[in-house]
C-alpha cells in the first residue's frame, strides 16, 4: 500500500469502500437468489401450510379486487376499493386467531375513531373559520399523542397495538379530511362498510380453506417442547454416558442432542400464539375459554427444565471424563431416573395431545423413590475409597442435575394436572395404559411412544427418530 | 343445583355466562382503569423517551394533517392526504432505525410496485376487453401469493417484511384502481410523493427531536446484561453462601436476586434492534457499518452464562444445606472465581459503554487459577475423612456451577475483544485502571463501579444497587 496523507487516504478508502460494495453487489445478489431457490423447498416442505396461506391470500385479493372491479358500489371508485384492498393485504394473517383479532381490531377501532373524528369535526366547526384548523390540529396532535403513549403498555401492546394505529389513522383522517369534504357522513360510512367487506372475506376464506388455528399450535408446540426434553433424556447417549466412560466416546452421537435448544427460545412465540388463541372461536376440541393461559404457565416450566438440560448437556459434552467404578454405582439410579422423567414428560405430552388426563404419577414416583436411593447411596460409606473429589465431580454433578430434572417435571407434571381440569379433559381407564405398555416391550425396537400414545404425531427432528433407545435401556422400561 | 335435561342445562350455562360477562365487564373495565392509571406514571418514569416518543408522533401527524390543509397541492384532496397521513402513523417508529428502515422499505416497495403495476395494467390492456379482468386477477393472484410466501424467509422477514406488505398493496391497488382511472401516471405520481412526505417528515422528525438510535440501545442492552450477570456475582449472598451455611439463612437478601432473569429472555429483542441499527446512519460514536452482528453474539454467549446462573440460583436458594467444614474448604476459591468472573464482566460491560479495549485479562487469568487451584484441592486427600457424599454434593455442584461461569466468562471476552478490534475501540492505557482500583480499595464503601469506569451509567434494579459488596469481599478485590 502507499503511504498517503491522511485525507487522500480516508478519500480512497471511501471510495474503494463504495467500489468494492457495487462491484459485489451482483455476486452478493447471486448468492441470495440461489440460497432463496434452494430455500424455498424447504421451507414450503417444513411446513405446506405456508403454501396454502400464499394461495389463500392471494385468493382472498384477486376476489375482492374483482368484486369491486365487475360491482362499483360507490360512485367515489379509487378511495373505497382501496379501503377494502388495504384491509385484506394488512389484516389476512396465518392463523385465524391473527387473523380475527386484527380485523376486529380493525373494525372496532375504525367504528370509534369515526365516531370521535365527527365529533372532533363538530367541535372544530362551532368555533369559527380562524379556530377551526387551530382546533383541529390540537385534537390530532392530543388524539396521537395519548394514542401513541397508550401502545406502551404491555397488555395493550399485545392484544389492541394493531387497533389504536387504526385508530390513530382513521381520527385524523375523519378529521383532516372532513373539514373540506362536505359530506364527512358518507366518507365516515364508506370507509366503515369496505373494511367490513376486506375483513369478511379475509375471515370467511381463513375460517373456510383450510384454517390455520392459533390456538391449536400452541397446543401442539406444547406438547412438542415436552417431547423434546423427553427424546433428550432417553437417548441412547445420555442413557449411556456412565456407561461410555467405561467404554470410551461416542460424540458422533452427541450432535443429535440440539433438539431440546429450541424450547429454550421459545417464551415470545407461545406468548404470541396464546394472544391469538384468544380471539378465536370455538374449533375442534378447544371452546371459547379454553385455558389458554395455562398453556404459558407449563411452557415456563418446560423451560425452566430445559436450562437444567442445557448445562447437563454441557457436562455430557465435556472433555472430564466420569470415573468408571463412579459411575457404575450410580448408573443404575440415573438412568431410571432420566428414563422415568423422560416416560413422564412423554405421557404428560401424549396427554395434552389426546386431551386426556395423563397417567403420569407412577412415573414421577418412580423417579423420586430412585432420587431417594440415590441420595441414600451417596450418603453411604460406598465411597471411602475414593477421596478423590475429582473424579468424582462430573458424575455428582450429573446425578445432582437429573435430581433437579426430576423436580421439574414434577412441575410440570402439576400444571399439566392442572389444565387438564381446568379444560375438562377426558378421563381414561387407568388400566388400559399399563397394559399397553406391557405389550410394548416384548417388542424392544419399537419406540415407545407408538405404544404408550395412540394419537400421537411426534414431530421431531429425524435424527431423534433414528435412536429409539437400545437394548440395554430395556430393563429400566420395565420399570 | 336443578337437574335438568342436558340441552336446557347447556342454554342455562350458555346464558350464565353471557350474563356474568356482561355483569363482569363495568367492574372489569374500571380495575383496567385504575390499573393503567396507576402504571402509566411508573411507564413514562421507567424510560422518559415515551413520552417524547408520543409527543413526536403527535407533532409529526399535525405537521403533516396542517401542511396539507393550508396548501391543497393536488387536486385529488381525500387520496393524497391520506397518503401522507398514513405514511406518518405507519411508519414513524420509537427508534430511528425502525422508522428509517420502515420508512425506506415503504418508499422502494411503492416505487418498485408502482412501476410493475403500471406494467401490469399496460399488459392487460394488451388482451382485449374480455382478458383484461382476467389478466388482472391473474397478476394480483400470482403477485399476492409469491409476496405472501416469500415474507416466510427469515431473513426476509426480519428485514423487508413491511416492504413486501406495501408491495403488494402498491401493486394491487395500482393495477386494479388504474382499469377505471386513465390517469394511471398520475395516480402512482401522488401516491408516491405523498409517501415521502409523510416518510421524510418522519425521519427527519425522529432524527432531530431527540433521537432514539437502536444501535444505542442494543450496545447499552448488551453491556446491561453482562452488569446483571457481574451484579449477580458479586451480590453479598451469593459471596457469603459458603459462610452463611455456617451461620444460618439470610433468605431475606435472595429476592433480589432476580436481576439476570431477563438476560434469559433477551434474544428476540436483541435481534429486533440489530436489525434496526443496520438502517440507522452514523451517529454518536457508532459509524454506518458498526459490526452490530458481534452484538449477537456476545448476546448468545452472555445468555449461556445466563442459564448457568440460573441453575447456580436454584442450588443457593434450596433446602439442602452445604456442610460447614467443605464450604470453609472451597470457600476462598469460589469466592474468588465469583468476584474475579464479574469484576472481568464489568470491566468488559465498561469496556463496550466506553468503548475501549476492555482489559479483562488479568480477571479471567486470576479466576482460572482458581479454578485450577480449586481442582486441586479436590483432588487432594483433604476429604478422606467425609465420606458423606451427600453433604458434599451442593458445594461440589456449586463449585462446578462456578467452574462453568468461568468458561463462560472467558468466552464472552473473547467476543467483546473481538468486538473491540471490529469496531476500532479506542485503546486506553493499561496502566491507569489497575492504578484507579488501587486508589479504590482504599474506600471500602465506594461500589467498584465507580472506580473502573469512568463513562459507566449502570441502570440496574434499585434492589442491587443498594447492595455494594460487603467489607468481606474486600479481601479478594485486591487480587
Amino acid at each position: 500500500m502507499e503511504i498517503d496523507s491522511p485525507a487522500s487516504h480516508e478519500k480512497a478508502s471511501l471510495f474503494s469502500r463504495v467500489r468494492w460494495w457495487f462491484e459485489a453487489l451482483p455476486k452478493r445478489l447471486t448468492a441470495e437468489v440461489i440460497e432463496t431457490a434452494s430455500n424455498t423447498k424447504r421451507l414450503a416442505q417444513d411446513d405446506p401450510r405456508r403454501v396454502t396461506h400464499s394461495i389463500k391470500v392471494g385468493l382472498a385479493l384477486s376476489l375482492v379486487s374483482l368484486f369491486y372491479y365487475y360491482q362499483p358500489l360507490y360512485d367515489n371508485f379509487g378511495v373505497s376499493a382501496m379501503w377494502a384492498v388495504m384491509t385484506v393485504v394488512v389484516v389476512f394473517e396465518f392463523s385465524v386467531g391473527a387473523t380475527l383479532g386484527k380485523g376486529l381490531n380493525r373494525a372496532l377501532a375504525t367504528l370509534l375513531a369515526g365516531a370521535l373524528g365527527l365529533g372532533a369535526h363538530h367541535l372544530a366547526n362551532l368555533s369559527g373559520h380562524i379556530g377551526e384548523p387551530i382546533l383541529l390540529g390540537l385534537f390530532v396532535f392530543i388524539q396521537a399523542a395519548t394514542s401513541t403513549f397508550v401502545r406502551f403498555f404491555p397488555k395493550i401492546k399485545a392484544r389492541y397495538d394493531y387497533g389504536l394505529l387504526i385508530f390513530i389513522l382513521t381520527f385524523s383522517l375523519i378529521s383532516v379530511s372532513g373539514f373540506r369534504d362536505a359530506e364527512i357522513l358518507e366518507l365516515a360510512h364508506k370507509r366503515l362498510s369496505t373494511v367490513l367487506i376486506g375483513g369478511s372475506s379475509c375471515v370467511i376464506i381463513s375460517i373456510l380453506v383450510r384454517p390455520v388455528w392459533a390456538g391449536e399450535d400452541l397446543h401442539n408446540l406444547i406438547a412438542l417442547n415436552m417431547e423434546k426434553i423427553a427424546n433428550f433424556l432417553e437417548h441412547p447417549s445420555v442413557i449411556e454416558y456412565f456407561k461410555t466412560s467405561e467404554n470410551g466416546n461416542s460424540n458422533d452421537d452427541k450432535s443429535f442432542l440440539q433438539g431440546y435448544k429450541s424450547v429454550l427460545n421459545s417464551k415470545s412465540n407461545e406468548e404470541s400464539l396464546a394472544n391469538f388463541a384468544r380471539w378465536e372461536p370455538c374449533h375442534g376440541q378447544f371452546h371459547f375459554r379454553h385455558p389458554w393461559k395455562q398453556y404459558l404457565t407449563i411452557g415456563i416450566r418446560t423451560r425452566e427444565c430445559a436450562y437444567r438440560i442445557d448445562a447437563l448437556s454441557g457436562h455430557l459434552n465435556s472433555d472430564i471424563q466420569a470415573k468408571p467404578e463412579i459411575c457404575s454405582k450410580i448408573q443404575e439410579a440415573c438412568t431410571t431416573m432420566s428414563l422415568e422423567s423422560s416416560k413422564c414428560l412423554r405421557e404428560l405430552a401424549c396427554g395434552v395431545r389426546a386431551m386426556t388426563h395423563p397417567s403420569s404419577a407412577k412415573h414421577i414416583s418412580k423417579a423420586k423413590i430412585e432420587a431417594r436411593k440415590l441420595k441414600l447411596l451417596l450418603k453411604s460409606s460406598l465411597w471411602e475409597q475414593d477421596a478423590d473429589l475429582l473424579a468424582v465431580i462430573p458424575s455428582v454433578t450429573v446425578a445432582s442435575l437429573l435430581i433437579d430434572i426430576v423436580n421439574c417435571t414434577e412441575k410440570i407434571a402439576d400444571s399439566v394436572l392442572e389444565l387438564a381440569s381446568l379444560a375438562h379433559f377426558k378421563s381414561v381407564d387407568p388400566t388400559v395404559s399399563p397394559e399397553k405398555s406391557q405389550v410394548g416391550q416384548d417388542e424392544p425396537d419399537k419406540p415407545l411412544t407408538v405404544i404408550a400414545c395412540p394419537q400421537v404425531v411426534i414431530i421431531v427432528d429425524g435424527s431423534e427418530n433414528d435412536n429409539p433407545p437400545g437394548p440395554s435401556t430395556n430393563r429400566h422400561l420395565e420399570m
